[in-house]
């Protein structure tokens, strides 16, 4: 199969790889039909993680059932399924408690930008549509597999209520969507610190009230201007730097929590401000199985369009440009059409 | 006055000062009839806080009023009351949110240790008793100003469920308070981490159903095999130091929030795992004045015995004998009798 694979920073390859076979019989081979490139995926490509050189990469994909092991009965093949990049028996005590990113039997989608992917946990993880959906509707179902859940888990994390004042710190894909899990959740105001005028219009179409340009010190006084100085009830970390952290807790009002979903780099927690103000910190890698049948069920009646957060479309052949894109901020999120 | 001063480490002294006076309408002075040494007092006197030489310490009483000053409407002088350790205007919209201890006009007891002590937002920091309390309620009455408040704030940042698991890290007098509150707020399994037989005895009194003496990685493989390897569904931070924070994020389940109280000294937050397992962080400087009513309530009805922790009763004038014992753990804590 084609496959993308990634060999040293910024070197990114389509090159032939053979097709996953079943293993186990939890498994499942899903034939990809859209895939996408993850913020997360620009660590490695940036030299910022470790590289097993020549391995596979991509995590998020929607496709059809091509193969299914013993002990998967739900599912056949021919069924359209998102796949969370993180998979779940959905049946172990992490599991039932909703922190199915903590399974057990935790597995995760390592071929995504490719033509099949093998998903471990394919009874529990898996999420299946009535038939085929509209082509219009598969950029939406695509974000189920990791970025719009992970935008709500940092909305869910923080603790956003109906009437509140929710900050969202990174106008990357995932903090659009945690704009848009934000103003779904209720919060009356909903501040997007962008400076990006594109994304600021997403932010927008998402449900942004406000958008907060100035970044550093003049932006956390910006959102203190705008709550006459008690700050926010609820703030979304949606980067995972040292510094996008520091503006998440400088904005947070006392007793807030601050829902963080980007993977930490070099971060340093605050604790003494912590501690003084009372301001938590929850969150983590995204239960996406969790939130999937309420996501799913907002995706297909029409009520949330999350596929806008992507603004460039290449087949699959051409992904070596899509990281390119994403990494030179050319394009917000890049939808690979496998 | 008499009051307690500290001019370096280990050099804490009784001395004659200024008795303070009212400076603010907003003031009131207290003459105190019961304080105590905090866990808190001793870094100082351990030298790992800075010292300003001369001056005085101490933040818990209770007392009678004194004097009030213009804008102090609820209390007359000779009416007993409990003062929390930080002062609040209970108006301000830190306060309307629960969170007192965040006040825009937040002040500190300062001269806890002594015969007289400023109240500076006495009208919204303190709480009466309907005359005066019997000698005998007066410990666990004092325990309101800070430790049982203390103890109960890690336990609801902890979110402390009915019928869930808790484990109390610390057993200082705030770890033991800590019990009490799991206990009160519902868990069915109060795991006291102790391996000092006075302050298990305690724990057990407090409502502790495990006791685990064991430290570091086997104390927290007990807590794991306590709970079929899943962690523990709340975990209370009652210390301060990395290594009990570390010990507060292994025994957590996925999903579960750590409370911490104990002012954080040397703490570097393992944040990838945070991230891994989706274990929050919250609690921060008690807001005494929320949970005073709630906790007065439980204490006049002989409901709950918070004075229990203190194991040594000293007069004023042995002050430095009480920091001593403290510091050498011959006593839990010191009750003063001013």
């Amino acid at each position: 199969m084609r496959a993308t694979t990634i060999h040293g920073p910024r070197d990114i390859r389509l090159e032939e790889r053979p097709a996953p076979t079943i293993t186990e019989p939890t498994q499942a081979v899903v034939k990809v039909v859209a895939s996408c490139i993850c913020g997360s995926d620009l660590w490695p490509y940036r030299g910022e993680n470790p590289i097993d050189s020549g391995s596979t990469i991509g995590h998020e994909l929607v496709g059809v059932v091509e193969e299914v092991g013993g002990d998967v009965r739900s599912f056949r093949p021919g069924d359209f399924v998102v796949v969370p990049f993180v998979h779940c028996d959905n049946t172990c005590p992490h599991c039932r408690a909703g922190v199915t990113s903590a399974c057990v039997h935790q597995g995760f989608t390592t071929s995504g930008q490719a033509e099949y992917s093998v998903v471990h946990q394919a009874e529990g993880s898996m999420v299946k549509t009535d038939g085929m959906p509209d082509d219009a509707m598969i950029p939406s179902l695509l974000t189920l597999s990791d970025v719009l859940a992970t935008g709500w888990h940092a909305a869910v994390a923080a603790g956003v209520r109906p009437g509140s004042t929710a900050v969202v710190v990174g106008d990357g894909a995932v903090g659009l969507c945690g704009v848009l899990a934000a103003a779904e959740l209720g919060a009356e105001q909903v501040v997007a610190m962008s400076r990006h005028e594109p994304r600021q219009k997403i932010a927008e179409q998402f449900g942004a009230t406000h958008v907060i340009a100035e970044r550093g010190e003049e932006g956390e006084q910006k959102v203190l201007d705008l709550t006459d100085g008690v700050g926010a009830d609820a703030v979304l970390e949606c980067v995972g730097t040292d510094g996008s952290m520091r503006t998440a807790f400088k904005v947070a009002r006392p007793g807030a929590t601050v829902g963080f979903v980007g993977v930490p780099h070099g971060v340093e927690l605050p604790i003494r401000r912590m501690f003084q103000r009372n301001v938590g910190l929850a969150g983590g890698m995204a239960p996406v199985r969790t939130y999937l049948p309420d996501l799913l069920e907002r995706v297909l009646s029409g009520r949330i369009d999350p596929g806008l957060v992507f603004d460039l479309t290449l087949p699959l052949d051409e992904v070596a440009e899509g990281y390119r894109a994403m990494d030179e901020r050319r394009a917000i999120k890049v939808y690979l059409d496998v």
